[in-house]
């Protein structure tokens, strides 16, 4: 794929330092090893090799949805790669679904559930936040999902517009505040999952799902640790992120009973 | 959604034990709490209650991708969602991307792919066993995702019919067998993901994917740790899964170098 | 050092497996792989080798403490060592300390202790269970620990003997009761160590510490990952023991001022 | 117990932040919250509180061996506490045992050694090299262990002068150099105890020892998660030690065998 004017590259230096720039003609990015004149990316393939004005490689690497979503710009802690890959498998997204998201953020999570969703499909990303909505969706633009997300203000506890969605996340301080509001959302069957940082927002969340009829409730924080491999001295990293949320898992059952076998 | 003749229904147990089954007119499923006729499903919304012929309420849930793997018949150690969720987000896979996957087993990560790159995406899915594979697209096309994903019989080292692919998987007890492969199958930034349970293995595969050009490399493991949560009495399972296999990814950077700056 | 009449073996099987018995004339012991004459043990160095009358070879260990911790006869949850040895260091046991145990349980943790405290120490082990008490005294005395250990029948709240202890231990379904008695037994300095299972005594207990005026208070999980090595194919066990309790750590400040500088 | 000129205190700030002084008449302290005047902790029992000069609280505790292994002045990496909490208690070590100890670096594990076998046993403690050996001697000294410990300069593979010891414990780059001599240096049935960082040398290792005759291998990590418990919103810590070293242990069985049953 040939990389042009107004894509976005992830320029990766000789240290494996990475820096998210969209390239057009006669842009210049400065680095600690000397300028790159990113007009000269065009038309070259990614992975290709660029030269500073002082003759360091740096490589020309293709965005990840991962690299999209940590190089959002941020007002407020971000969810995690590892934390929203599990989300996605668990809420059991696909081409075409329609998922709530409330509590958006910093729009990383908006990322990975438009990418998820896409082509066909779409995320709606409720945040009371105005300041944050807005910085979300140009986080979301930006990387390319603008068509697959559609953004609100709004609190969690005055409900939802959408009906029949598949799938609804939670991040917010007070999940159970959502959850009523998920549930009407919510088509027979769908997920929910809401991420907590303490254990005492995930024992009273799953009080109250269990109260609103969600089932098959699960709890799991997911911990990702990084190992050093190098010939002859391989081993675990020294230091590693020991938390960041944990992440409740529950599907919507209905509550008035079939007519009976 | 309404379940209708033919349709996988995740039957839930009032202990949450789950069963997938293909629901049908006549046909019935057997419990240790008594039978249902999986007949009676039909016409009802996932999400729905069904009764035993002893009065005892199960429920009806829509399957997920992770439910599709974990309930596929299995001659292989499968990939663990937790594992096929970070490989997923991780080698930037969306719709209407081609993945190859090389040591597909008993498909279950092969479901994961492809539900990832559908609806205009496709898994290229190779192995070496012919059982194993018939297993795999079995389970595959059982998953309801048979037109994204295509099967091939071969070894790794043989090469790949594809090329200018967005990713490969390898999931072989040797995986540098499959490197070279899949630096000339992949195109310039596509993504390299492999799975190893021993260091040993993993330090190889770094070293082969550091002489074929792949650049970015990264090894971690994912954890799971499942919390008990139960109002006044919360706390971490007493077991887990400590261990499935290390993931390394990589990204193919091109060997030419550009022109300069 | 020899094996004499009464001693206690830790006796290995060729898979690994280990007894703990004791040593006499005229005793056997059965094996699925045969007998051992346990008499033939006696005069032999430990690290010795053994036959059964099938000609399989057993090593005769010496028992360590580990060993006398893991082989108790028990009724209730014993402490595990990978947490016996962490409540030993941060409580800061050494020779001729005393230290004041709640809750003895099975007497897994007074045997760390007293080991830790002799030769000129004690432990002081409380537990509100007669039947708990007498097989904790039992199986301390087996280890070789008994004049090291002192048992009492007492509620927690009901407050300690002892004054101007070293350190005091707390095993209770609810630590809090034990609190106040043990800040009145404690010296200044002296350390306090709990374990709980759930985040919610975990909770309350730091609440109730605080209050007695214990200060540098941490809670900590300790986590032990096997792992299996084997040239050419070492990799973490798949399996492991994820939680057994939460240990928390305090130490005694003196609640009236010093006169000041 | 009352504090006396010469006695060691960990000086605890109003933030909990710790320093770990000696005490005499006359001695100043600085603070970023001004000074303490050391010699006013004179006859003040531990536990107490003093304060600066600019009218902040301090508390006087009482050190324990954690605190004195991880504040000794250190050339190297030293061992952490949860590691040699677990070392002390698998090589079995009790009162009036004698230890080899072949790596001492700084002497934070020989403090740990040292206290477990007192007030009758040993440590010899070995070092390639003299900064760090004499740099170890002043810091077991400084902790009040100096007579427990014997230091001597020696590379590993140069064997031990001591025979029929209870354990060894090896923290060397290379630790097959010291097995053989470990072996020779234990009597039956004892137990040797490496620390090393990477996979690969725990492989080298786990084989050598198997050749030299040692069983009941087991390799393990030790991972200590931090939990920052606070009412109503206690949750893990974001960051921790995720690695320090892989600890292996084994048992010396004797190589001639017994004259059989």
């Amino acid at each position: 794929m040939v990389i042009k004017s107004g894509d976005s590259v992830l320029v990766m230096s000789p240290d494996e330092k990475t820096y998210l720039v969209t390239v057009a003609d006669g842009k210049r990015m400065g680095t600690h090893l000397g300028d790159i004149d990113l007009g000269k990316a065009i038309g070259l393939e990614y992975g290709s090799t660029i030269e500073t004005n002082l003759l360091h490689t740096y490589v020309l690497l293709e965005p990840t949805i991962e690299d999209r979503m940590m190089k959002v710009k941020r007002f407020t802690q971000i969810i995690y790669p590892k934390d929203a890959a599990l989300i996605v498998l668990k809420t059991g997204l696909g081409a075409g679904m329609r998922v709530i998201e409330c509590g958006s953020g910093s729009g990383s999570l908006t990322i990975a559930l438009a990418n998820a969703v896409a082509p066909a499909g779409k995320v709606y990303a409720y945040d009371r936040s105005e300041k944050f909505m807005e910085n979300a969706r140009k986080n979301v633009e930006n990387a390319g999902f603008g068509e697959f997300a559609e953004f609100k203000l709004r609190e969690a506890q005055e409900g939802f517009d959408e009906e029949g969605v598949d799938a609804v996340v939670l991040d917010l301080p007070s999940p159970w505040d959502g959850i009523a509001s998920a549930a009407r959302a919510l088509r027979g069957g769908g997920r929910i999952a809401s991420l907590s940082p303490t254990y005492n927002q995930v024992e009273r969340c799953v009080e109250v799902l269990a109260e609103e009829g969600f089932v098959f409730l699960e709890t799991v924080e997911v911990l990702v640790r990084n190992i050093r491999v190098s010939t002859g001295k391989t081993r675990p990293m020294d230091r590693m992120v020991s938390h960041t949320g944990f992440l409740t898992f529950g599907r919507k059952a209905l509550k008035k009973k079939s007519s009976g076998n």
